[in-house]
């Protein structure tokens, strides 16, 4: 949530705004439906147990069987606050670059067909140059 | 911890220091005292729910029904370490800016009475500005 | 895992890189072997409940009394990226520094012979002097 909400503030003052995601946050960028990939029975397994895009995302440290995370969406609809995947389209749209990290992919046997439309791979290099390069620049 | 400890350490040694407090880092900001402010249901729910103020925050991964919390408190008191209360007071002491943020506030009913005294309220905007000027900027 | 593959990528790319471990973050730089030191009963605690070392640090959120941290282990011998252990070696090697945070050394009571060689001790105007020179600063 805070990685969207600053990104889209920050597109929304003018700066160019890349957003670079390993391991875990790899899966907030993945379709909501399965995508028919071949995959070991581990890669299977792990993709099985990780949450398939924003929607399934937990929200909340207290998360108690959902309900912590049903209450935060029910919160946010009711103030208008646009939803986790409100915010990914939104960050696309104004043009936010999403990379999601080659290495982190591999490893939990992620694949291209699996993630959003719009998401470029890229490794450490690519990002150590945009952070050099960049204003401000956050590890969330 | 490390959030204060690096603020002071960044007082000492005449920098000027902002400190933003999003989502469940509100908790932290909190009188440890019931403030009577109008709520609604869930909103009442959700400030139970959560810890009200430095006391009440759980100081280790390892809580263990707060056995973990508690022998760290009893290890920096013996060590002459502050507590984290104390920090938070040097901080305002100091001239650390401490700003809440007003969509976590308004997201988790949050009221202005129920903070400490000397917090401001500021948005994504307030906060790039600073980061932006900033040498040095972390996300905790 | 984040913070050695960015740093090896930044070594790689002629960064001089500079590490700091806090709190948890110290257990990393432990030797895996138990060391003969003077410890009072409550750091003698401390010490025997937090993993003692990178081979025994849990690598996954989804822990499930070790199976996943067993399962990426499995995951990145198959895809040859190198172990964490590996990559502290590796940072080593390359000449990134490693800070040990003297205050969380108090607090918990680790003594200097129990961590790896190589590793340095220092404090937070320390690290602010090198985080004020660096291009990129990251709390992980």
């Amino acid at each position: 949530m805070a990685t969207f909400i600053i990104a889209s503030g920050a597109t929304a003052m003018g700066s160019q705004v890349t957003l670079f995601f390993t391991f875990w946050g790899l899966n907030l960028l993945r379709r909501s439906n399965a995508v028919p990939v071949k995959k070991t029975i581990i890669e299977r397994m792990f993709g099985w147990m990780m949450p398939r895009g924003a929607e399934r995302t937990r929200l909340s440290q207290m998360n108690m069987l959902g309900m912590g995370t049903r209450m935060i969406k029910g919160i946010m609809k009711a103030k208008q606050v646009p939803s986790l995947s409100e915010l990914i389209d939104n960050a696309r749209q104004n043009g936010v670059r999403l990379v999601a990290c080659a290495m982190s992919m591999d490893l939990m046997g992620i694949k291209r067909e699996e993630l959003i439309d719009g998401v470029e791979e890229g490794g450490v290099a690519m990002y150590l140059d945009q952070a050099e390069a960049a204003g401000v620049n956050l590890f969330i």
